[in-house]
């Protein structure tokens, strides 16, 4: 997490009468875009803005905001389409744990959109917000890019399923386009796991190998704790006895909530990894010292005990014998030699060198 | 946790017949303040003292308590709210688990207001206990600071639903007030640790890291502790089938359960945080510890070697044929010098420098 | 534990037939004392022994049983009262967990009276069984110190609501008073905390620290067990259908509910404190080590090279030219300590010195 | 995982219109066989074939797949059986957790079939889908290897009861031998385990002894992660509400689960193991560290203050009388060697060599 | 686990048609010996073999039979009392886990019975399999000696309940011997536990400490893996809806079930101890080599420079003034005992020697 966003928007806010609709996140400075679409089985009609008159015309209404900055829009269609104050307030308060809320005239989801980006080894979030009515949906992103155009051309050419189904039918499509970008989140941790380990065998216990586990750590609890919530919350979805979600639909849902295990799974399996990522970076690092620990070991048993020898000779005592023979250097020396000889083989055998 | 509070007040209660109201906290030497309120839609009356006649008035009356060391003025509101006796043992009995109890005439709630203090690095917990009736909110806290000004402010100005709604919204109003403060000790929390963080980067594994990794686990096992209890109060207090709180009204009840869920989730992370950096801390001492002992190594092993080799030509035998050559001291410095140049080659290419 | 008594009274008892009534704990040399006491809210009649004409009388009957050595007293009484022979059992065998039975004619309770022994480092175990019947209570205490002195007091006076109330009240004062006791261990484990915690302030990573973390956590892993399976028993009374407990006394078995949670909250929080504490200890020796090793690299690295220029200079080589100058000596001494004073400077910089 | 296959199937079917069928999995170049069979306790018949006409006949049918990648062929057996869409991609989309799911006209099981390979220490899976309808069961193989041969042939031979019952007991035939498999990955882990332990035994704390825990773990997490959702499907199985399990049958599915159970148990007993073979090899590698760097302390403390010595009197002082003494060299050479024997007795005495 | 035998029965029974008996056990080499016992309150007959026509008479009917090797004889028996085959099946199957399951016309209980072996450090696990009828028990032992003679001898000698009570009685009279023995076991690890920590105490951190804690880690893990399951198969028992379980029997299940419960306590307990006793040996090796580090520190910290000082003296400069000195010998002499005894008071203040 940067530094320079960890201020919850809770103390941001304070201070003000709650029921306020204030935008908390830091995306101000893009314009919402508000993106009308209304279809039935033969009919599709798109506006790149908001009339509330849509609702006159039989179909279904979708209705996606990007960028939630004005507020002023935001409250009008949310007045349009009666949408509780405090779901409104939600939307805006972008750092929510997905849930599922239910309303008389609807079902309210908060989910996160994650976006992985290996250079800083951090995953952006960004807040989608989902309310499905009897005939409408509307989608509030935070960004205002699009994350939801495949499902809009596939509404505009027919594909598939998506113009002959209701509300509920869209809803899924566009939870199953945000849960399938946790897919990408997860392959790029993994592509950065399999980086590290190879750093790993290749460059041995270094510093930055430990930086990356830490970071990628800090990653992978990040996206734990953005996804978990959300299990819980599509498990409702996915049981609710709202009368809003066709009992033919439910299995798309139940496919959204095994694909939610699935991620889960798959985090629970990387954390696995990192932890034994971990130990394996420090048993090479002891590993390490315990390399360097016996080259001194050797260097020193070897040299310490033939310095002293050299060290007797050299002393300055008149009566010292040996010092007079004749070949009393070269016995030393070769006593020397074959001692250290005897060392050398004595350390190969204990497999130190 | 300071040494000195540390005794349990159930020890220093020990021997007292049950049902004796004393305040067990330390904050003993601030006298007791009160503060009534009552208010309709249109009318608002506040005075800085209690009075029994309130209740001949219509409207919810609001009497707020600061600082328990008058017990006679306690027991005496208790009386004539007819307070449950156990409940008002509990309001001074300070170290009380966060709790919701539903009695015949209201809901009693206790949970601590927290205050993070950086320069102690700890957690100061101040208990609030608050009693929910028919027509009146009893609020108790330990402290004399007044931690509920905006809300009496918002009920003076009439601003947001405050005057409209019954005691339950009111009584949410307080528990949004000392939630909310638990998003300050998160940040305080937070922003120690990104000290930490950088410490540990800028100067490496210094000690005074370690005990500020120790003081920040005590401090967020701390929160939790007094957190936790609270998420099983919330979620009862909004599930409660009591008639004091109006269905309409549940879903502020929800958002303060979400709100406790997600610091909750805060304190998860940022165990994970500590945790991770705990052991980043540890990999950055065993690496410093390599790195001296590489230094080390590198030394001994280039110079012992050496050493030995002069140790040879300065012994005093008579009969050392290379002494007497005439570039037999240049030759063994050459060797000496190549060796040299050799092994710091070697250990080069092995990363040890 | 100390090793002496750790066979389980199970071993002990193997072979003999199933209903024999003996005493397996260890407190065999105390004789048994009983006390008999009855009681209306305007009567209270004691004796220092038992008679079974005591249920011609109106009032309350407390029987209060202490030292199980005469298992034919104790039978006796059981029989008196109707008590089931299982029941019976148990209360002789001392190495009960806490459980709460239904009979049909009474409650039978199991808990542990605890005391924290600070020389020893050990927590002293003494079962207390508590049989609530319809206008009685029997209790048995296995050592022969009373526990229920405070108790029996506050029946003789009169004092707070205990001759008012029935057997149910009754039980949990003498609960109420156990519970107590846990308060009075969990401090005295907490000043053995800070004692240690200090010790390694103050002297370091000594092993006497360590022990006493490894003493210390047998301590608070024993007290834990004694009384996590309290809560459940404890919650089981204070839910409890049977027509014993009055609906006007829930409240005070709920209190008891939330002393145990709140030990056990204590408990956890000392785990903790105790795993950062040997963490902490942990970090103390590394860092030591690192001292240690620093000096040792400091020192060898500004000699070991040095020593090796003075055994150079030391070489008898005949075609020495430096050893005839007029200033070599001075020169090669300069420049030594030109060496030593830069490697000191350069070791200042690097933190070692 | 090797990394080849790692990217998610998800993600490479990114951008096609759902319910699109195509098989994700990467044994892309085998062609698929259908074996079709129908029984009834009398008759057997089987083709290497399927034919859409088998269903005129009376009698069980079984049509078994083998290889997906037909999908042609796959898109006509779901719409002859009438099997749901969705099963149909969950059939070819090969990274599903195991499950159960509830259709109107069958139960749709999928599980994988897992195979330990010792070379590469991975486990490779094969996804298995089984439908079982009123009179029919269909088998999906996503290798062309025939996994059900055994149960085939005891059809074949109307061997035990297999001709005697329904779709139901066939099914659990099917289920049974997969599971069946499981204990052999089982048991090939277990031997991996014991090799390590014996290498650990007898090379000491080598890093391949490392890599090969962290290769194991690996490999016990993600052989874990496959079979825990089978407990859930596989007891959801045995609990089913569904017709087409006969009650007189449930105590095999009941079997299904035990064995499944008891699959986890030994998964959960060999990462026990591996984590503390993991114990042992640090304590075996600190242990290793010990022993080097006491040989190093022995070895130096012996030697130093001796060349120490010889050191002083190799000092070229005028005046140093000692050297001038007629025993002196020897007297040195013997209080060296009496000090060197002290100090190899005090070391033999503190066990260090 | 020694090795031999740890391949699973399901791969030594592959291939064979499912409903074959056939015993998997490793105890093939003992005959079956069969055990016949038909009592009433006031009758008791006992007869080495089995015979059909026993079930004539009234009373009691209890078949022990002890060794599992003759197939055919368990097969007659458990076609006359009608037991089912997949009941039988497992009986010979001696890797079951612990469970209860209740058939049409009995009750039918896995456990097994374990010994510790204390010279090989394992658990020895033979499995028990009761089954219990309206009229009748049947008790399958792996082992040919009878673990059940006690309560044979019980019955005989008309002590206690046993021949006044049900088939439920007998089998929770067979239950309970078998818990019983888990408490020998608990106490044999106790008794380990307790040699190694004074062993550690003694030696210190010898590596045969570190092997004893990993092979009783081994222990107590099995000993909980057999142990848990059976918790919920005795809850299971001790809650059955089925009539073969008297009403005024369920307290002594219910004793069955406390005392599982406690010895999972006690396991856990050593479970805690273990993994103090790992910690406080890693500690122990730690302090070790910090001790070793410090000696050396200090022998080099002391010598070295003095080395140094004699090296330099030693030189060969022609002009070294102080060579030349009448005292300088003696001065350099007392200048390196004074360096001596200062680094001597130096580290002693440090608390290193």
């Amino acid at each position: 997490m940067s530094r320079k966003f960890h201020q919850h928007t809770k103390i941001r806010k304070k201070g003000l009468p709650p029921g306020t609709l204030i935008y908390t996140g830091y995306r101000t400075d893009k314009p919402s875009s508000v993106f009308s679409v209304q279809f039935t089985e033969n009919k599709y009609a798109e506006q790149p803005y908001y009339r509330n008159e849509l609702r006159k015309n039989p179909g279904l209404i979708w209705v996606d905001i990007r960028s939630l900055t004005e507020t002023a829009l935001i409250s009008t269609i949310g007045d349009d389409f009666r949408i509780h104050p405090l779901a409104l307030e939600d939307v805006l308060d972008t750092q929510q744990r997905p849930k599922l809320e239910e309303f008389d005239n609807g079902l309210f989801i908060i989910l996160p959109n994650l976006t992985f980006k290996p250079e800083t080894v951090e995953i952006v979030c960004e807040q989608i917000a989902i309310f499905i009515g009897s005939d409408f949906v509307l989608s509030f992103q935070e960004d205002p890019d699009d994350n939801f155009a495949h499902v809009r051309k596939r509404a505009q050419e027919g594909l598939g399923r998506i113009r002959k189904k209701g509300p509920d039918y869209l809803a899924y499509a566009l939870l199953d386009t945000v849960v399938d970008g946790y897919y990408v989140v997860l392959d790029g941790i993994q592509t950065q796991l399999f980086d590290l380990e190879e750093t790993l065998h290749r460059n041995g216990a270094e510093p930055e190998v430990k930086a990356g586990i830490f970071n990628l750590k800090h990653v992978v609890n990040h996206f734990r704790q953005k996804v978990l919530p959300l299990r819980d919350a599509a498990t409702r979805l996915y049981r609710t006895e709202s009368e809003l979600v066709d009992t033919s639909n439910r299995l798309y849902l139940r496919d959204v909530v095994d694909h939610v295990a699935q991620i889960l799974d798959g985090i629970d399996s990387q954390r696995d990894m990192l932890s034994s990522l971990e130990s394996l970076y420090h048993a090479e690092a002891s590993n390490r010292l315990n390399n360097v620990m016996r080259l001194l070991t050797v260097i020193s048993t070897i040299f310490i005990p033939l310095s002293f020898v050299a060290g007797v000779y050299g002393m300055n005592f008149d009566n010292m014998p040996e010092l007079h023979t004749r070949f009393g250097y070269f016995i030393v020396l070769s006593g020397m030699l074959a001692a250290m000889v005897g060392m050398l083989i004595y350390f190969r055998e204990k497999r130190w060198i």
